[in-house]
């Protein structure tokens, strides 16, 4: 079977690229000293946690406990950080397998902020370590001042059930510089308050190869460097052939002669644009722009003769690989133009 | 049960609204005198299916083979207009099972356009109705010239395997005017050629309380109609009480007093636009934008107090409801606040 046969739209893995790029961050993260918890959004694949964790990383990062659930599960991994502000009865922390979890929490307005966690983990063997989420500038979730930081770990160390852990951030994009002034203010502040802060995780792809100007950072996490996209081409970060993840699709027609039309639209590219024009990077064609998704159709425009025919194949890398990894049940592994075999995306549509 | 015992990211579809809406395009159609062929991709769910049906549509329209496929053997549907270019030999036609099956094909540089469906149905019992798909506006796929619409029309007649059932188009938003004009010029080239037109086939939501002002319309192909969404709401075509599908999300951080987050970000709503500034409406909230999505958050700010808490619930009217559909492996059904029951999305992520 060949690259030929397979049914198209398809989510290609050159297992290959995503391994020098797992070795290349781990390689970096060792030369600097800090621990590398990938996130598994990108892939949601157990092997390729695996894999990540095989090369050095210290655990992984997932957002939602079901996310979790089918690495602990699938991927025989013990050590998961909970990045994602957990509320409700539902989603009472991390799934009972992780012999090392650990959750965030933070929240400038939620003076209860980890009370729940500290319920549900109160009667535990171990207590749950928590960490303060900060908000450094991407003003998303987070405590919006150091010294609400150490509020909220002081109030985090006096509940039974958890233990404070230390600091986490979601940076802004180029925000290193802005992480390290947070971190040195918040840890200092959580000092004074007799509080030791073992862990500082930052995290981040467009930025991570200048995680270590951030120097006070423990730990990053970032999930996209595993397969590369184009929005991380187009910011100088990596090249079109550090991409492990490419949309395999059917030209279906060439209604005029600089118009072809294939067989990938929103549901496998998505709409996600990441502040670029167009949706995805047509290889070996950098002529040719996507200019417009339907559900089911992306329209390949060039200003000359687009040099397509019906059934001719193209492979796209998309604006952004992990949304990608949400839209199919399964991606092909290839190593270069041989195929491995299919595997099942096990954390696909897990929101919960 | 009630809405808060919902786990949340969930898609809730108020069966009420949906069946009001389906009779109400249903009754449009019929004061018209055109038939309604509604487009499963909103919903892809066979029940809704099956409502359509009963209300008096002719048939159903999906894109994909693999959407037919499930609709015919989950929903007992046997009238299926594919409106997708059909290449391949995995995707050479309509599921069997389909009594009565309709395919088109367009394209003016596909001077083969429909001989692969040929084969495919060389040997049939009864040959495949297909109909020519026209550019009539939109710039996707189609013949671009009613004389192309003509030479395509009478290759197929001259195809063994298939039957010349008439002319389809999708139009771009806004050109009714010009279905009629180029209907018109393209029937009377296939009736000088011989050729009996016996359906017009039109379609798409922004425009179809206009279809009757294009008269050779035959039939009309509308999804979005059964659930309606803010960017229909936005144009004008329906209120927010016609929406039936919304997203209930939590809010699960509220970090400065005009900014909340939820858990509903691209993973459930998309990133689709559609011309639209900002993520979707939240109902009952209309000072809120929902002016950010990362993959689990969706960042809701206003320019006062926003009110919100940690744990409290929102719905949010999408901006494009047939995406959402994609997302998730079921939706709730319910009547109002009343829980009818989980229905499975049975063609969710059917790409070929």
């Amino acid at each position: 079977m060949s690259l030929d046969d397979i049914d198209t739209p398809a989510v290609l893995i050159d297992l290959a690229v995503a391994e020098a790029n797992i070795d290349r961050f781990q390689a970096y993260c060792g030369v600097h000293g800090f621990a590398n918890r990938p996130h598994i959004k990108t892939h949601k694949l157990p092997a390729l946690a695996r894999r990540q964790i095989a090369a050095g990383a210290v655990g992984i990062t997932c957002q939602k406990v079901s996310e979790a659930e089918a690495m602990v599960a699938e991927g025989g991994i013990d050590d998961v950080l909970l990045t994602y502000n957990i509320v409700g009865d539902g989603q009472a922390g991390p799934p009972a397998g992780a012999r090392r979890p650990g959750a965030a929490v933070g929240g400038g307005r939620q003076p209860g902020g980890g009370r729940g966690l500290g319920a549900a983990f109160a009667d535990a063997a171990e207590p749950l370590t928590v960490l303060v989420e900060c908000d450094t500038g991407a003003g998303r979730c987070g405590v919006a001042t150091p010294a609400a930081a150490r509020d909220l770990a002081t109030a985090i160390a006096g509940t039974p059930g958890l233990r404070f852990g230390g600091l986490m951030t979601y940076p802004k994009v180029g925000g290193t510089g802005d992480v390290q002034t947070f971190m040195a203010q918040a840890i200092g502040l959580c000092e004074e308050a007799g509080l030791s802060v073992d862990r500082v995780s930052s995290g981040g792809a467009p930025d991570m190869w200048q995680a270590h100007e951030a120097p006070l950072v423990t730990e990053y996490r970032t999930g996209t460097y595993v397969y590369n996209d184009r929005s991380l081409v187009e910011r100088g970060v990596c090249g079109w052939s550090d991409c492990a993840l490419t949309v395999l699709a059917t030209v279906v027609s060439v209604p005029t002669p600089s118009r072809a039309v294939v067989d990938a639209g929103t549901k496998v590219l998505t709409s996600d644009l990441l502040g670029l024009q167009g949706h995805g990077h047509v290889l070996g064609r950098p002529d040719i722009a996507i200019d417009q998704l339907s559900e089911e159709h992306g329209r390949l425009v060039t200003s000359g003769p687009i040099g397509l025919a019906v059934g001719d194949r193209v492979r796209i890398v998309p604006n952004h690989c992990c949304v990608v990894s949400n839209m199919m049940d399964s991606v092909v592994a290839v190593r270069g133009d041989r195929i491995e075999g299919e595997l099942e995306i096990a954390a696909r549509g897990r929101v919960w």
